[in-house]
């Protein structure tokens, strides 16, 4: 298996957009994970929910999802940081079987001023689903390495 | 066991805050929420994150911390919908054993101009280390009924 290659800092090109998954929900991990951290009707009794428009996933079930997809992009040794999100918005439901694809399009980028070996670069994560609608969007700033931190 | 009452729209007032928890991390929990939703060595390898300061909870984990010590706010048959977060800083990492307190304060709210029966509210949400520092904040913004929509 050939390996993508790392993306550094130097690598982002602001408007660029690289994309991981898809994520397909299985029901009884969107139930499971809600019965223990956010036990609403509407993500974990499927009694309720199938009045409401079905089961849907919990948001903090879709960061879940975000943070597993984001591990199958080439960023896991460059990005050294989270500075922290902007602009999350909850746009659509999820619901079981949704096959969800993470989209990072970059945004912006600037050098550290005091850390030579690093840049600040923000993105913008988007879940979308098999029909193309966002379900799930924010802004990510986080610290990355440079590739060559002298030049 | 006495209840504590709901909060509707017309308690919310802006610079008051509300409290729950503690919630005392369990080492375990910590490494396999991460083992499954984002496996970094400081989340999930002990001997590594012995050398850098001990293991730390993934941002994704602290959000289901603060999910769990939401329902034990009074808030759950009124907060209908989250709309987003803004300003979400992780701003201090939390290790095993500590106790997290989760401290909502309030900071806005207005009628919704189209739904007399709701408004639209937004708090501060903290979660509060046992010294007193703040491991991670952002604002939320969310629906919530009126007790009295017709006055």
């Amino acid at each position: 298996m050939n390996e993508t290659p790392d993306i550094f800092f130097e690598d982002v090109v602001p408007g660029n957009a690289i994309q991981a998954g898809p994520y397909v929900i299985p029901e009884n991990e969107l139930m499971a994970f809600a019965s223990v951290w956010d036990p609403m009707p509407m993500h974990v009794d499927k009694d309720f929910a199938s009045k409401h428009g079905g089961l849907t996933a919990a948001g903090i079930y879709l960061f879940a999802i975000k943070m597993h997809l984001v591990h199958m992009l080439p960023l896991r040794r460059t990005v050294i940081a989270t500075v922290g999100y902007d602009e999350v918005r909850f746009l659509r439901p999820a619901h079981p079987g949704d096959a969800l694809t993470l989209e990072l399009k970059w945004t912006d980028k600037r050098r550290s001023r005091s850390k030579p070996d690093r840049g600040i670069v923000t993105g913008r994560y988007s879940l979308i689903n098999a029909t193309g609608e966002v379900v799930m969007s924010h802004l990510d700033t986080v610290l990355m390495l440079l590739r060559s931190p002298d030049r």
